[in-house]
C-alpha cells in the first residue's frame, strides 16, 4: 500500500532541483555552444542523438527567422526518413491521469522494444505555463529511459502554431528512429481536432464516474475516438468503471461506421496498477493491422498531409489579411456594424476585401 | 383509407401541367417585363408582394454582376426590416418525409396566423436537379396559401454559394413580413452546418426504424439538434417510433449541455396523420421563450453574423488564391509532392504563398 501511495504521487511529483550554490564562481562563463550546421543536425538526428533532436525542435519552436529557416531545411532533409512510426493521439479531461497513463503505458511499449516519443499540444499553456507535460518528472519512470523522448508543448502559441510545430516535431522524432509517437492533449476545446489530424489512432481516456454525461467530453471528441479507456479502474472504482465501459460501448454503438471501418470500443484500465494496458496496446496494433490491410492507414495519412497543406495556406492567407494595416484599422468597426445588424456580413466581407486588395 | 392514400401521394405528386397548344400564335411576343428600380424592389418587398420578393431572390441567385450589385443594394435596404422572424432549420435523410412534414406542420403555423417562408439548401441539386423542394407541388396544401412563400434551392452552386444566397433570401423574406422561416436541407454532408449557422432552432427528422445506428445521421448533426422528431409514427409504425424516441432521448442524454442551456429531446409525430405537430411547435416556442429570457437567442444571432463575416472573408481569400494563374499552374503538382511525402505541407504552403504574393 505504501508503495502504491508513492506511485500515485509520482505522476504529480515535481523534482525540487538543486538550490543555487552561493559559492559558485561568479566569473564562470558557460562555454559557448558550438553552432551546428544543417548537416550536423540532420546526421545527429538520424543517428538518434537526443540532444541534437531536442535542439532541432527548439529551432522549430523559435520565433527567430534564421532559426525558422534552418528548422525548415532540417525538416525537409529528414522528411524521407519520416513516416515509419505509429502515431497515437491521447486526450482526456484534466485529472483523468494522462501522465500516469503514459508513464505506465510506456512500460508496455518498452517491453516490446519500441522507442517512444511523447509530444504535447497544449495551447492553454500560454496561460497556465504548461499544464501538461510541463515537467518531465511527471513521467518519472519513462523520462529517464534511453529509448524515450519526452517534449513538452511549446508555450505562448496559438493552436495553429503549436499544432504545426508538433507536426514538424513528429517528422524529426521519426527520423531519429522513434517508432511510436504519443501526442497528448488536454480534453478541452479544439486541440483534439488538431491532434486527430496528425495521428493514426485516437485514444480517449475517461474517468470511471461517467454518470449521465460523458464528463463534458464533446460529442465530436467521442466521435474521433478509436478506443475509449476508462482509467483509474482500481480498488473500489472497479464497479463504476465497468458501468462506464458499458455506457460508453452503448454510446459508441449509436453512431455510424467510421471511414476506417474500425469499430471503436471501450475498455477499463488502471495506469496506477498497470492493469489493462496490454489490452489497450493490442487494440492499437489490431487497428494498425486492419487499416493497413484495407488501405485506410496510408490513405488517412495522405488526407492528413493534404489537410495540413490547406490549413497552412488558409492560416497564411488569414495572417496576410488580418495583419494588413487597413484591415486592422477597419475590422472591428465593420464587425460591430455586422453584429448590430446594420450591415450584412457578406457586404461587410466585400468592403473589407476591397480595402485589402487596394492596399496590397 | 382512400383519403389517406391520396394524402400520402400528395407529397410526391407532380402537377402534370398543360400540354403545349400547337395552335398557339407563333408570332406572340411576351410583353417585355418592366425593369424595376431599387426603390420598386424595396417597396414591393416591404409591402409583402411575393412576385417582387421572388424576383429579388432571382437577382440574388443570378451570376450577372449587375444583378448581383442590385441584389446587394436591395439586401442592405431591407436589412433594417429583417431579423424579426423565428428561423427553423429542418433536416433528415431522404425518405424521412420532409416535404410532407412541412406541408402538415405549415398548417399548424397558419392556424396561429403565422406567415411562413420555406427555403432550401441543397448543394446536391446541381447533380439531381433539385431533389428537395424541386417541385412546389410536393407541398400541395401550403404552396397555394397566400401566407406562404416556398422557394427551392438555387441549383449549380457550391455549398458556400447556396448558403450565402439562402442567408440573403432570409433577410428579404423577413423584410416581406414572414415571421417564420423554415430552411430545409437534406441530411447528408456539410449542409447541416451551413443551415445550423443561420437558424435559431434546429429540428432533426428521423424514421421510426432507427435500430442500432442513427440512420447514418452524423454525430455532429445529432449534436446540433434542438429537437428530434420521429416522423411516420402512424399505424403499425407506432411501437417502433416510440422505441426510437426512447433511444434518441438516451442518446441525447449522453452529451453535455448546450450553450443555449436548452435540453434537446425527442418526440414522435405523423405528418401524414397530422399528429404530434402541435407538440413540435410548442417545443420550438418554448425554446424561443427560454433563450430570449436567458439572452442566448440574441447572442446566438450575433455570433452567427460574425461567423458569416469570417466565412465570407475566408471564402474570398481562398478564391483569390486558388484562382490565381500561378497557383492554378502549380497547386496540383505541389499537392502531389505533399501527398507522396516528399515535401512537407507547411513548406509547400509557404512556397505557394510566395508564388501567390509575387504574382499579385
Amino acid at each position: 500500500m505504501e508503495d502504491k501511495e508513492q506511485k500515485k504521487d509520482s505522476a504529480l511529483h515535481i523534482s525540487k532541483g538543486k538550490s543555487m550554490d552561493s559559492n559558485i564562481n561568479k566569473n564562470f562563463k558557460r562555454k559557448k555552444r558550438k553552432k551546428r550546421s544543417l548537416q550536423d543536425f540532420v546526421e545527429g538526428i538520424q543517428a538518434g542523438n537526443l540532444v541534437v533532436l531536442s535542439q532541432a525542435i527548439t529551432l522549430i519552436e523559435s520565433k527567430q527567422a534564421k532559426h525558422q529557416e534552418l528548422a525548415q531545411q532540417i525538416i525537409e532533409k529528414c522528411l524521407p526518413e519520416s513516416g515509419r512510426s505509429l502515431r497515437i493521439g491521447l486526450t482526456g479531461t484534466p485529472g483523468v491521469g494522462k501522465s500516469t497513463f503514459i508513464d505506465s503505458f510506456g512500460q508496455v511499449l518498452l517491453k516490446e522494444d519500441r522507442r517512444l516519443a511523447v509530444l504535447a499540444i497544449d495551447p492553454s499553456s500560454q496561460v497556465t505555463k504548461g499544464s501538461i507535460l510541463g515537467d518531465k518528472t511527471r513521467m518519472e519512470t519513462l523520462s529517464v529511459h534511453p529509448n524515450v523522448f519526452i517534449r513538452p508543448s511549446a508555450a505562448g502559441e496559438s493552436l495553429g502554431g503549436v499544432a504545426r510545430k508538433t507536426r514538424e516535431s513528429i517528422i524529426l522524432c521519426e527520423a531519429a528512429g522513434f517508432d511510436t509517437i504519443i501526442v497528448e492533449t488536454v480534453g478541452v476545446g479544439q486541440s483534439e481536432v488538431a491532434v486527430h489530424s496528425m495521428v493514426d489512432f485516437f485514444l480517449l481516456l475517461l474517468l470511471p464516474n461517467s454518470g449521465d454525461e460523458l464528463q463534458g467530453i464533446k460529442r465530436g471528441v467521442m466521435e474521433m475516438a478509436d478506443l475509449i479507456a476508462i482509467n483509474k479502474a482500481d480498488g473500489e472504482n472497479i464497479p463504476a468503471a465497468k458501468l462506464a465501459k458499458k455506457q460508453c460501448r452503448n454510446g459508441l454503438h449509436l453512431f455510424p461506421p467510421k471511414p476506417s471501418n474500425w469499430i471503436a470500443t471501450a475498455e477499463i484500465c488502471s495506469a496506477l496498477e498497470q492493469q489493462g494496458l496490454t489490452k489497450v496496446w493490442q487494440h492499437i496494433l489490431s487497428y494498425q493491422n486492419q487499416t493497413s490491410i484495407n488501405g485506410y492507414f496510408q490513405q488517412h495519412r495522405q488526407e492528413q498531409a493534404q489537410y495540413w497543406l490547406e490549413e497552412s495556406i488558409g492560416e497564411q492567407l488569414k495572417n496576410l489579411f488580418f495583419k494588413h494595416p487597413k484591415i486592422k484599422d477597419k475590422f472591428d468597426e465593420t464587425k460591430d456594424r455586422v453584429v448590430a445588424g446594420t450591415l450584412s456580413p457578406f457586404k461587410a466581407g466585400e468592403l473589407l476585401m476591397q480595402l485589402f486588395l487596394n492596399g496590397l
